[in-house]
């Protein structure tokens, strides 16, 4: 039995909160459970603010802006963020973001951002591993930061890991045997996905607000694994 | 507070079993619930096995098993489960199914299919939308069929829905306000995806072979869309 347990009143995140001292109240570590934060009070806490107003687009990002209809200050604090354009169409500027995962505009967020207007955006934290790292240091609980993404045959985002500590993000089951004796075939599980898709379920829809959550009653047999495990490096990118 | 509790004692799913008379003793219909089955006991109570010996690959087949390294019978099917190749290279052979989804062998599965060696292969269900439908009516709850599928640019699978009735798969959000009044970006949600991904947590690793969980606690407010909702058209695929 899973059970998802939305997490609340943690009030809203400014610069500067320590995020554990707040969770820790509301987070009880279990052998079987894992806590599920979202990417936006993570960035808010560490102070991942940017006024667009203090951004000066270059010329890279005033053709790349006119290509994808954004606002040339957004998109150059989007390639500043960035290795690579993964894709450049009106209105969809996707990337791949520094740490590897590949999203739209960066993972960087104007809504649900706080007071400020529209020229206030959010990025992304500066290495979500390595946020989740000192949650579950202070925790003692696995962590996993959520950040909602498209998906490119799809319709609709989902929820995908975008930091992960004390878990095994990604399960390998190569070799492994089904049932009837034959090796599996599919041999990895980016479980660390799944958790944070089944958290986004008690997260709610973005007015909701609810900004965590503890999965209980998971169960694995893998070494713990950052989610930078989950990213397929570009040599292996079969979609370019 | 989601909770999600795995399925079982349904024992190995044969050709013509009756899955709604197998699930109604395990089901308490309720408004806040939605039953998961995998795809897999669909197919199978649908007989949708084909044993290799009978399949003659045509040319396009054997040019494709050639570039792909897979048995040019295994391709053979694939082709014609498939309206269009995505991509094919050694090991790799991704096509849109018929029904829209886009997946590796267009889901065509050898492993825990019980009895019948290597030569025999599962199917899709022949439309898993419709399948789910006839399962919502049996049971009078909400039904998602559940698959496992990789992705482009992130390592391990994730399950998603293949097929759904009695909820929407896909939530939107267009012009929803933020909690700061400003118009949401991130629009629509794949509902039916990310409660896919949730119970594949209390399914756990395929040797286990639960093949079904019933998700408590949903809330939505969205007219029901089948899976087909999720499916991004071909002119609209940005990565082609």
């Amino acid at each position: 039995m899973i059970r998802i347990e939305p997490v609340t009143g943690l009030g809203e995140i400014a610069p500067g909160d320590d995020l554990a001292d707040l969770l820790r109240p509301r987070v009880a570590p279990a052998a079987d459970t894992v806590l599920v934060v979202t990417q936006k009070i993570v960035s808010k806490a560490e102070d991942r603010y940017v006024d667009l107003h203090t951004v000066r687009p270059g010329a890279t990002a005033i053709d790349l802006a006119e290509r994808t209809r954004k606002d040339p200050r957004l998109v150059e604090l989007v390639l500043a963020e960035s290795s690579a354009v993964v894709r450049a169409a009106p209105n969809v500027l996707i990337t791949r973001h520094r740490t590897g995962h590949v999203m739209a505009n960066a993972g960087i967020d104007q809504s649900n951002i706080g007071a400020g207007g529209n020229d206030r955006v959010l990025l992304l934290p500066l290495d979500a591993d390595t946020s989740a790292a000192a949650l579950h240091d202070a925790l003692g609980i696995p962590v996993v930061i959520a950040d909602s993404f498209g998906r490119p045959w799809r319709y609709g985002t989902v929820n995908v890991a975008i930091g992960a500590a004390g878990l095994p993000s990604l399960v390998d089951q190569r070799g492994d045997e089904d049932r009837d004796g034959r090796t599996l075939q599919v041999t990895q599980v980016a479980l660390a996905d799944m958790i944070a898709s089944a958290a986004g379920l008690a997260m709610g829809e973005a007015s909701e607000g609810i900004p965590a959550a503890i999965v209980h009653g998971l169960a694995w047999h893998a070494v713990p694994r950052a989610a930078s495990a989950l990213v397929r490096p570009l040599e292996e990118d079969l979609f370019r």
